[in-house]
């Protein structure tokens, strides 16, 4: 199963290199941006999974343990299809 | 217009930190991790376009001149919802 992990700082967590690009945008003309966030993608194939629920459940285990820090990030997850 | 922008290193391209990800995950016992891949996500606000084609269109531009390299990185553009 392929699955795609989408890790974000959480709402109120100071996001400098997000402010950063923001201001970069601005700089090149595209004022229109705001609110500029960046996070982690993480995408892996999940073989020991036999069906999308339990390759979300592993992927989940995966966050909890490793993948994201659970005092400032949260974590989506998206199975994509069997890989 | 609320945009995803996932970026995620060109097939071919060596990903150390996906490799680094990759052997951590099998130490904790998740041996049926494979292919872990780590690239950015953006999200972000595009207050000056009307339509989502038009916030599709600018989030591609700032792709192409500033959050995506073309030489190791391709892009995929997600609009989410009006903001």
């Amino acid at each position: 199963m392929k699955v795609r992990v989408l890790i974000t700082l959480k709402n109120g967590v100071l996001d400098p290199q997000g402010k950063a690009i923001e201001g970069a945008l601005h700089g090149l003309g595209f004022e229109g941006a705001e609110n500029v966030r960046q996070g982690k993608l993480i995408e892996l194939d999940i073989k020991d999974a036999s069906s999308a629920a339990e390759a979300e459940e592993k992927a989940k285990a995966m966050c909890d343990k490793l993948l994201a820090n659970p005092v400032m990030e949260s974590y989506l997850i998206e199975v994509m299809e069997a890989a």
